[in-house]
């Protein structure tokens, strides 16, 4: 059986156990609270020497680390990942896109506000990553303008960028002025067997 | 004919360029000085609205951002990306590592050390950003210490990887404790069709 290792309230975490769930493919989920270093332990790293969650341990134990390189892996033939050639690196653009530009700004501001204490180092990091989180959230806004999801029908690009979207308030992030953002959160949430990032 | 918007000093613009010269691939190349704010015109940000190099535009008129993407796009069917579905996770497993773990750290720093002003904020951030880069570099070493390239053959992981890692003293990161890294870079330097980062 497939092993997750994971972290409750990790969005990137999230994205994994959702397409798992909506491929209803079984898998045991282990619970490592980064909070208290359990992915930094010697055991950890054997298997993610990155040591981070979320980390997709196979049967035979081989691990696969990055949640964009693991929904990729597990949507491979299935309708979560498109045929065509220019389609499938359009997903990734917005994976990309999504760890580079969304992450690092709504994430990880999300992850200050609600799991450490607001020094003034991060009260000042806050500052400079609100109009870049913005920024990614303007760019996601004006391509769902004219569209249902990120590429033509439901993707893995959109799994990707609901996990850390629709929390962005947690992160100070108001999203009451993008519509087709609120839109879409709607059509993603609508999706057959749907979890939210409470699902363990 | 391809046409790629790229800016010279870039390590991303490098990974495509590299690539297509590498491929064979001939291709227009649109110099852009980010510098100059040339990325955020009206007519560029047509192109790719989050206003950035490296874009790829097909015959006709289609665009692909990140360089990441790009690789992957421009290397399916050829030796640069394996057919092996779980090789090929491996290899964008590497590839989001790249732009998560190691290009915000080291590019970054390149790129303030090079192009910008040393304000006092930016000599705070690349006190945050040492050691993230290093951290990173300590991960690409234990890896390739038994291993010639990161999966198995040279792939687009590799180009990846390359583009930013062999600059890495011009971000202030010192590579001499790196062997394993220093041989992987010149194996890198040796495979056949390679140019040099300024090379446009």
């Amino acid at each position: 059986m497939l092993r997750l290792y994971d972290f409750l309230p990790s969005g990137n975490g999230y994205k994994v156990r959702l397409l798992l769930h909506q491929l209803a493919i079984p898998f045991e989920r282990i619970e490592l609270d980064i909070m208290r270093g359990e992915t930094r332990t010697q055991e950890f790293l054997a298997k993610n020497p990155n040591g981070r969650i979320p980390l997709l341990e196979l049967a035979d134990g081989t691990c696969l680390a990055e949640s964009n390189a693991i929904l990729w892996y597990l949507a491979e033939g299935t309708p979560f990942l498109p045929t065509d050639r220019l389609a499938r690196a359009h997903v990734l653009q917005w994976m990309f896109f999504e760890q580079y530009s969304h992450e690092p700004n709504i994430a990880t501001s999300r992850f200050w506000l609600t799991h450490l204490e607001l020094t003034e180092e991060r009260r000042a990091g806050l500052a400079q990553k609100r109009p870049l989180g913005h920024a990614a959230l303007a760019v996601m806004e004006s391509h769902l303008a004219t569209r249902d999801y990120f590429i033509g029908a439901y993707s893995i690009a959109d799994v990707a960028l609901y996990a850390y979207t629709h929390v962005a308030p947690e992160g100070g992030f108001d999203l009451s002025s993008y519509p087709a953002i609120n839109a879409w959160l709607g059509r993603v949430r609508a999706q057959p067997r749907h979890i939210p990032i409470t699902h363990g």
